[in-house]
Formats: structure tokens, sequence, C-alpha cells
């Protein structure tokens, strides 16, 4: 009997990836569903992951000059008409707000899928001189977009998120910001979260609905499958010109300024568990795990008296050193259940201690990522546990980023498009010719989409993978979340 | 003429306290106007406020064993319904959502005006037994309330909170929690806000809809009027019993759990803003000031060559020792016209720095609380910077005990309570026969309300202020925002 399946009742990822995902966030209590349709609470052991993702963000969002600020959750329709590409974008999926008490609202009121409408009201207020430029800001907050078909973390009709918005004086400095803020976004994602992506531009038809380019950075799942893990808008003058945000420049000139927003949500903790998971269930990488280090006590003989006084000492030094550590002393569990329970749980870095252990001086060590076992020696442990947390960080990524390699591969041709697709799935790079029509063919007959073009690839020669005309640029496709 | 006043173009406090609020407010940059009536966003500086009070609080939160999650902005209006008091206390208040998209929705849903019923509803599925108790979750986030008068931070249709929702084994256990928030709410304000409370019970009529028992703590703003701070729910078993909230307890038998709920609010911005502000502007107290020293280069001669290097270097060590430091260099205003505006945005502490200080190693300090001078030496700034920060966080609590020591008064009859309420304002402290009738009479005639009923009060003898029957317990009264 394998007893690690008694206990986490997880489908087998090999089995069924889509029940696996929702079997693992549920069963690790990462998040449940709420009675309304589409939506879900995020369970203290998700959020901490949350917070984890704020806290590193945040501090990168800081670092490079930005500032935070919170503006209301309502929009009104008439601000939201007035972009016509941006109401068309959003309207279907808008949650709208008519009653107030007992009163119907004379407008009605979205509750706001993005924050761009309401802000640029404010900004064409703020915003008078150049010398009020740049406005760099940035909001911490929910969004709500009703979405036929959820997912946990994938798509939910209300999530959390940071949305930056930001204006300048010249077109260039807002693709400067735009730029910026996708690098930013890259380093913090395959730093922090383990997680290798491609950044690039996105096309006409896949970019947000108002903005004059989208970028994005993408990763590939451990099905073979695409996750757009964050945006960023060159806006142009779009908000500028409907919100009549001008400023008067350094000639005296009135002018429009130029906008970006970018913005990435709790969809990345669904991109963890996606990306590093396998079949005995989460993996978490050590910087934005919510617990680093479990301690669990070999029960046995008198270890309430032995062994759990040295075990809780080793959870304060190692608290102290600033990891975050769990002792899981429950009495009613066995140690092998909760070996399982908390590989489920994704702890980068288990410590077994037993009776003989205390007498050894020493603990078993098990990392999450390889499950190699070793005894570390109690004195210095602090450092050697920072050091193996680094370790499996590098480990997973290295992991993840030769995933992405071996599945990304060159079609020549459209067949050779199709039978890649349907049997590997992963990214493919290929030729396009840069028409809608190829774009939207390969979609109809594959379900592949372009997930990004990537930059300094100026100089192609050859065919368009589909309609076989003079290919404009190279493209990354593949079947995505 | 007065130079400040030009700049500021804020209404004197003496003339008119309402209007010096929102002036200041929306002068200062904290906070301004949405186009959406009772809505407001907070801008950049006063948001800053905010991820303070976040950081010092959400660490104390932690650290009496709670955890954060997020649950959905939406509830069902059927969930509301089903706990009658509560959805009296709030139907009036709450915005309707009708529509998702194109499609009426077949169930109303409240933009959530406080989470008590989404979250029993979750704690019902999550709760089997004993084990699982106590359940000890906080939510930071925002919440909605269809106000008719709303005034900046204090009340707005929107606003930001956290909100902590327990779920206990026992009455005692609920009770000891509710009180340890209180307490903890009462610390935390004092400590970092420098702004003193009283603590204690709300009446029957002022509790919290659902609950068995509320307590608060009530501040004096510096016109004599009292603002609730932070509020402490024991809900008793009241939303266990309507969300069937059970437990196998540890005799096997089922029980409903006992639960609390408190909050506190970005309307403690505001009290910041009354309790500390002056004529000149804001007072804002170091721990929570977004911006704790301004340095302020004295413009004269070659200052760009030889004052603003050695600011410069100023700034870098003492953001480097950990200070929130922020150097205006612009060359647009004058150094007078500085002073006055950092005056005006509450900055504990000014360091201006001329050629002569340049050349005699040393800058001058200005407090804002006190407006008083002194010469710092360059050599070791950092740690005298540190202890005067330290000083003026002490002088403006000591100032407000002061206040509201002064301006808190007994009432021995109706005749005195009345003259004291219209003349002076601040807290009478009474005696109350503990009936309804005289707490309405009281309200109706003087527009004093119960703040709190202290604790420990047990043994009064004498008369109620109001009726003359026997008094059952003393009572903190005031005009309350």
């Amino acid at each position: 009997m394998n007893e690690e399946r008694l206990v986490t009742q997880i489908t087998p990822k090999s089995e069924d990836f889509s029940r696996w995902y929702v079997d693992l966030i549920r069963r690790a209590e990462l998040a449940d569903y709420a009675p309304m349709k589409g939506m879900m609470v995020i369970r203290p052991y998700g959020y901490a992951i949350w917070e984890n993702i704020q806290r590193l963000l945040d501090r990168r969002i800081k670092a490079s000059g930005h500032v935070n600020a919170y503006f209301p959750v309502f929009i009104p329709e008439s601000f939201l008409r007035k972009e016509m590409e941006h109401l068309k974008g959003f309207a279907p999926e808008v949650a709208w707000v008519t009653h107030g008490g007992e009163d119907e609202l004379e407008e009605r009121l979205a509750v706001r899928p993005t924050s761009e409408a309401i802000i640029g009201h404010m900004y064409s207020k703020w915003i008078q001189s150049w010398r009020d430029l740049p406005v760099l800001i940035n909001q911490w907050g929910n969004v709500v977009r009703w979405e036929k078909v959820t997912r946990p973390f994938l798509r939910t009709t209300e999530f959390l998120w940071q949305e930056g918005h930001t204006a300048h004086e010249t077109f260039e400095e807002a693709q400067e910001e735009t730029l910026r803020i996708l690098e930013m976004y890259r380093e913090f994602v395959e730093t922090e979260l383990a997680i290798p992506v491609l950044a690039g531009k996105k096309t006409d038809r896949e970019k947000f609905a108002g903005a004059e380019a989208t970028y994005a950075i993408e990763a590939l799942m451990s099905d073979g499958k695409a996750l757009q893990m964050g945006t960023s808008h060159n806006l142009g003058q779009h908000f500028a010109r409907v919100f009549d945000i001008k400023f008067e420049d350094r000639n005296q000139k009135l002018q429009y300024v130029w906008q970006t927003s970018w913005g990435v949500s709790t969809r990345l903790i669904g991109a963890l568990v996606m990306s590093h998971g396998d079949d005995s269930g989460l993996v978490f990488p050590p910087q934005v795990a919510p617990i680093q280090v479990i301690i669990v006590p070999i029960s046995i003989g008198n270890w309430r008296e032995s062994v759990l006084p040295v075990a809780r000492k080793l959870k304060d030094s190692l608290q102290q050193a600033g990891y975050r550590t769990h002792l899981d002393d429950r009495s009613e569990y066995t140690p092998g259940w909760k070996f399982s329970e908390w590989e489920m749980r994704g702890v980068p870095l288990r410590l077994e201690i037993g009776p003989r252990d205390v007498k050894n001086n020493q603990v078993i060590a098990v990392r999450r990522d390889t499950k190699e076992k070793s005894a570390l020696e109690m004195s210095g442990i602090e450092g050697r546990v920072g050091e193996m947390l680094v370790v499996i960080q590098k480990t997973l990524f290295e992991r993840a980023l030769s995933f992405q390699k071996e599945n990304t591969r060159e079609a020549e041709n459209y067949e050779e498009f199709k039978k890649t697709i349907e049997e590997k799935r992963g990214f493919i790079r290929a030729l396009w010719c840069g028409g809608e029509e190829c774009e939207a063919r390969i979609k109809e007959e594959t379900m592949a989409t372009i997930r990004v073009i990537p930059f300094q690839e100026n100089n192609v020669t050859g065919k368009c993978v589909c309609c076989g005309q003079e290919a404009r640029t190279n493209a990354y496709f593949a079947r995505a979340y």
C-alpha cells in the first residue's frame, strides 16, 4: 500500500493534470471554492504565498521609483464608455452595481475590471505641467471579471493583483518604462518563483483593450501549456485623449501625456503549483514558500521529554536566523503521515529528529525537490539550512529551465507544427508572415496562439509556417491557459 | 503678509474645523474626491500612512497567532438574510450587484459591508473538531457601505480595513480573544499613532449588528468630538447557529463555535489629522509619518555646488540608518516656501542646511511639534535624529493625553451635562441607570451618545445623570463623528 496516496487523496499528476491541480489546491488548503460561481477563498496557506510575492515585488516596484495609492473599486459606466476599444474588451466581463441600499442608482457602476478609466480621470486633475511628470503610481487591490470558465488562481471572477499606471512626457519615456517593468517582472519571476519565462511582444489580436502595444512574460507549465505571467502595456495617448490628460510641456505647449499600465496577479500562485508540483504534491521555491523548514520529531519512546525540547530549540534558532520554520509536534499523527503531509504541502526542507539524532547531535535533512537525505550536525545548522535553501531554489529553476528548453521546438512547416502541438505541446518557435488570417487559422485549427514575438529578431528570412508567404518575424506559439 | 497662509490656502483650524480638515487633506495630497458621490482616492502621501499602519499592526496581529486570508468581495443576498439583526443593520448600506456582463443574476450579490456572513459559511465547511480550533484569521481588504453623509477617511462609501474573524471552543476563550484584541488596538493606537484612547464596552444600542457584545476604543479629536477608533466584537454563537458552524468537542458532543470579529480602518488616518494637526497643517507622529525627516538646502550663492552634495550625503546616511528621509532639492521654490510646505505636510523633523552650516559641520533641526530650532553636529547625526524622533513621538502623545484629560469632565446632573456638552464638548463621565430611554433622550436632546462603559466600575452608587433613578454604571458620553 502506498501510504502517501492514502494520506493525500490526490489524483496523480500523470493521470489527470487538471484534476491533480484542483485536488492539490484544495487538499493543501491553498484555496477553496466560494459558494458563488467562479469565486474562491484564498486560505491562509495560499495567502501566505501572496504576502511573500507582495513583499518581494513591492520592494522592486518602490526601488524603481514608484509609489502606492488606492483608487475606488467602482467606475461609472460612462467612464468605461469613453474608450471604445477598452469598453468592448471589458464590458462582457463587468459586474454591475445598480442599487445602493434601497435606491436605484442614476448611473450603473462597474466593479473595476482594471483601473485605467478612473485613474485616467484623476490624472487629468492632478497633472498640469511637465514638472508633475512622470507620475509613477502602483495599486494593490482586487478586481472582478465575470468569466464563463473559471479555475482556482488561473481565472476567477475576483482576483488580487497589482496594477501600475504611469504618465510620461514622451513616447520614448513611456516605452522605456514599459520595457523596464517587463524586465522587472522577468527578473522577479525567475529569481523568486524559480520559473523561467519568455519575454516579448503580443500581437495586435492578443493585446490589451486600449493599448498601443502589450508586452508579456510567458511560462511553460509542466503539462506543456503556456501561462501568461504578467503584462506591461504601452498605452500611447489613447486614454490621455479620452480623459483629457494634458500638460504644459517645456516649451509651454499643451500636450497629451504618454501612459503605461502593467500588472501581475494571484495567478502566479497557480503558476507555482503547475510549474514545480509533482505526484507527491506541491513543491514551493524557498523564496516564496509559506513554510521553508518543517521539523518533524520522531515520536517514539519518551520523545516528548527527550526529543521535543531539542526540536523546539532548533525551531527557535532557525526562526531567529530568519527562516520560516514550523514544528509539527502533534501527537495524533505518525511521523510517516507527517512526512507525506508536508511533502504534499510543498515545504522545501524537512528536518527529522529522533532520539538517536539527539544523542548524535544531528538531524536528518530531506530535500523536497530531490528527496535526498543527509545528516546535518546541530552546531552551525542555521548556515547549512540557508545553503540548502539556496541550492533548492537554484535546482528548481534549472529543472524548470531544462523542461522549457526541451519543450521549445522549431517547426519548419504547418504539418510539423500541427503534429508537434498535438503530440508534444510546449512552445513552438516558427516564422510568421504577420497576418491576422494566419494567426486566426492556426488558433482555429490547432488551439495554439502566439504567446510572444521575441525581441531582436529583425533579420528573419524564410516563409510563414502557415501560409508560406514571406515571413516578417519569429513567434512563439503554444496552447495556453 | 503671512507667507504660510499664502502657500497653503487652508482655512485656519480655529476658524472652521470642518473646512480646515477637508482643505488640509486635499492640499496635502492625502486624498482627493473621486467623481462618484462619497468616494475618495487615497493619494500616495496618504496611502504611505496606511502602509505604515498595516506594517505595524500586521506584525502585532501575527505575533498573537493570527494568519491572513482572503474571502470574496461579494456575498449572496440570502447569506445576509440569514442573520436578521445583521441584515437590518447593514441592508440600508449595501451596494448590490445585479448583472454580470450582459446577464441578470439569479440572486443579487452584496458588495461586502463586512464579511461575517461569507466567512461563517466557509468556517462551517472547515471546522469539524475541537482540533480545528481556534481558527484565528484576519483579512486586509476593501468594504463598501452606502453612506448618506460622507467625509474623507472618516466615513466614505468604500474604505480599507482589516477584519479579524475567529472561532473558539468556549465562550470564555472568545471573550478573552475579544479583550486581547481590544488591548492590542489600544496599545497600537497609543504607541504608534500617539493618540490616547478610552477603552470599554458599547451599549446594546450602539453594538454591532449581530454581536453579543461590542467593545471599542474611543479618542477625542482636537475639536472636542469623539471618534471610534476600533471595535472588537464577541459574536457569541449568533453566526454559528445561522451558518451551522459546529464542532465535535472533547467529549464527542456537537457544539456551535464561539466567535469574535474586530477591525480598524483607514479612518485612523482621519484621526491622525484631527488629533495632532494645527493651524500650520498636519503633524504626523514619526512612527507612521510617510516622511520622517525633510532636508531643505538653503539655496543661496553656489548652493548646488557647495551645499547640495553635503545634503545628498546626509540624506543617504539617514536613509541608511533606517529613517524615511526626503531631500527637497527643487530650484523653483524658495527655502521659506519649502519650510511651510513641509510643515503643512506634517513632517516631524526638518533639517536646514546652508553654506555656513556646511562650513560649521552642522545642520539646523526644526521640530514640527514645537517648532523649536537647534543646531546638530554632522558627526553622529543619525543617533541624534533618532533621539529627536522618539522625543517628538512622546511629546505628541503627552500633548494629546493632556488634551484628553482636560476635556474629560464629570457631570452631576442633567443641567450641568447639557451645559458642558454645549459649551465645551469633550468626554463627559456620568452615572447612568442603564436604561435605553435615558440613552435615547440624551442623544435626542444633546447629540451626545455613550461612547463606552468603562471596565471595572462595578461598585457605583448614585443617581443616573438623566432620570435620577439608581445608577448602574459610569459611562463616557460625547458628541461623536
